[in-house]
């Protein structure tokens, strides 16, 4: 540890709850306003935003999962705290708003930990975005997605929607999704490539967390590799995706998980990795 | 409206049929040579290009359908009116056409409107990139999708064939319509992704024209923002894009759509959305 | 032919079989160490890489498959002979290795020739992603196709991987097969767009086999610019393609296949293509 990271196990998290696994490792942001059906705000999107940036110094967490209580993810930017106040804003104000919703998305994306979205009934516009913007997506049969900007008179085009759900699902399913604003089923997303797997209701947290927990577990500074060059190859030409992942590796090679997986296949055991 | 401005409720089409809604805003654009298929000549590749650069200027046109006439969308460029003309050119000649069939793909993905195709029968050659260059896909149980050019001794790579079709279906599925050349069928359509849902030949027209009502009663001044984006963003970084969706969204709040929708939300009625 | 080409029917295999059909066209590579399920060496990896290099230049062959003996495609790269070494090695000579791998893929994509990969029983780690650069993948039910460099310890960026799977099968399953390792099976393959279609093991060479025969009997000139477009798009915009492709497909509109096909159907008859 240097200077200049710490532990996140302790994070005070003031506008939605934040949970860590006894080891540290697995944390577990859930939106927590359920009679709302957990609505984003301008200050619970600074903070969302604020404390993936951190994540990428973190010392202890390895994987997050992102979820929603009480049966539903998020229903996106609330109407009369968001979307009122936007009606009257300049230029200017606005530009700062739609930044701020988009740094959420770019803090997600360059924290090296893989995230798990949880997703559970209303799935809905900023809330879509930050599900899209997880690295995996577990639903269940009552997921709901709609990334329903269109439906408040804006462009689909919102924290990056237009560049990642068409390489989620598929430029035509996409595009009807974004000028539409429909919502997207559970047996579409599961079909489609959106999800990655389905669970009850009362399962799906269990879910996302076990495959967070078998990411903690794995080699994590390699996974931190993959997410970065996942977000950096996204428009490179093969050959340079090629040399990118030539240097990436050959980095993960020096590691000391890589001789751990090693020794451990030699003793015929099953590696333990440490994520150094 | 300004100068440079028209309306296209009036367009006087040659050679092609064109009808628009009472409303003016949406258009539809019939090929119409039933007994051939719907066959592409220079003249109808031109007029086609023209047209749809001209729609980013049209005044009323909101959305546009493509439909095929007789039971089949399009057998694309003419054996004898095309292919045997080009097997004379020069390589000047031959680069004028190439780039006057890709001027039309550029047109269709430019224009601010979203373009439905409605295609029942065979769609093929540059048929099938003029449905593939559509925003969305209505098909029918017949539909037969041929990106046929290595069947006339050509390459796959033909009016951007090479970047839209992977994008659309996946790049190893992409990949054998294109070296093959054989037709994909309906189902294949639909579960790739191609089409966005499939209706009986009777129906297909009507289903597309009602999703693209649907889009020309929405804001449609967004839905313009919303296509220009799906085609910046095409090769961008993920955070350039989402730079590039902040600023567009930002000049969306500003609409009076965007206050249309919060007004209706607040007086719990539907918006009534006006394009401005 | 120039004095820089050669026929490559003759080439004399040291670390996997090539054989050749009778006329030359259609090349079969089979990885053959099937006690060991056919594992990739220091050795095998330079040889492969140099001979999809070398049919940059070949007079003869026009498609190749790419095959493993005795029920399997490949194990990836040996414990004993690869991984063993790499962890005694400075990161000069990591990079060594890492940078050769990804040169196999480079050549994979370099080459003219449409490759096919015939899939059957494991095909992971490095045999993974040489079945991932293949232009098209016939696999079999018993097919289990796993990214698992994350179980060594090391990153899903690997030769290309980060590029490649997700245009392959979509972001969401691809970034899932990464982080976790899993195998995916034969029918996610196919429901994914991995494999173009499945067969029993028995059938599944001949399978392939058929699909590069009728590719190699096609217009290989004009292939080879379908798939020098479909590497060369990867990262291009909508339009900036069409313009690639406008000028390619007028060079193959100067190709005597061209003029056999118009002929052939002014004849009435079906054209045999001499690719060129």
């Amino acid at each position: 540890m240097t200077h200049h990271k710490r532990p996140y196990a302790d994070y005070q998290a003031q506008h939605f709850l934040w949970s860590v696994s006894a080891d540290g490792k697995l944390a577990t942001l859930t939106l927590n306003r359920p009679d709302r059906k957990n609505p984003l705000t301008f200050d619970s999107y600074a903070e969302i935003r604020d404390l993936f940036r951190g994540l990428a110094y973190a010392t202890d967490i390895k994987t997050v999962v992102v979820t929603g209580a009480g049966g539903n993810f998020c229903s996106g930017g609330d109407v009369h705290e968001i979307i009122g106040p936007l009606t009257k804003m300049s230029m200017p104000e606005l530009l700062d708003f739609t930044r701020m919703t988009g740094d959420l998305i770019k803090a997600m994306r360059a924290c090296p930990q893989p995230v798990v979205a949880a997703v559970d009934g209303i799935c809905a516009g900023a809330g879509a975005m930050i599900a899209l913007a997880a690295d995996m997506r577990i639903g269940t049969p009552q997921a709901r997605t709609a990334f329903l900007f269109t439906r408040v008179g804006l462009a689909g085009a919102d924290m990056g929607a237009c560049t990642l759900l068409p390489r989620m699902i598929g430029q035509g399913r996409a595009s009807e999704l974004l000028y539409t604003g429909r919502a997207m089923n559970a047996d579409e997303g599961l079909a489609w490539g959106f999800f990655n797997s389905l669970h009850e209701s009362g399962a799906v947290l269990d879910a996302a967390q076990a495959l967070a927990r078998q990411l903690a577990d794995g080699p994590t500074f390699a996974h931190g590799i993959t997410k970065k060059l996942l977000h950096q190859e996204w428009n490179m030409g093969v050959d340079e995706a090629i040399e990118a992942e030539a240097e990436a590796q050959a980095i993960c090679m020096q590691t000391k998980d890589f001789r751990r997986a090693y020794d451990a296949f030699v003793a015929k055991q099953k590696p333990v990795f440490e994520g150094d």
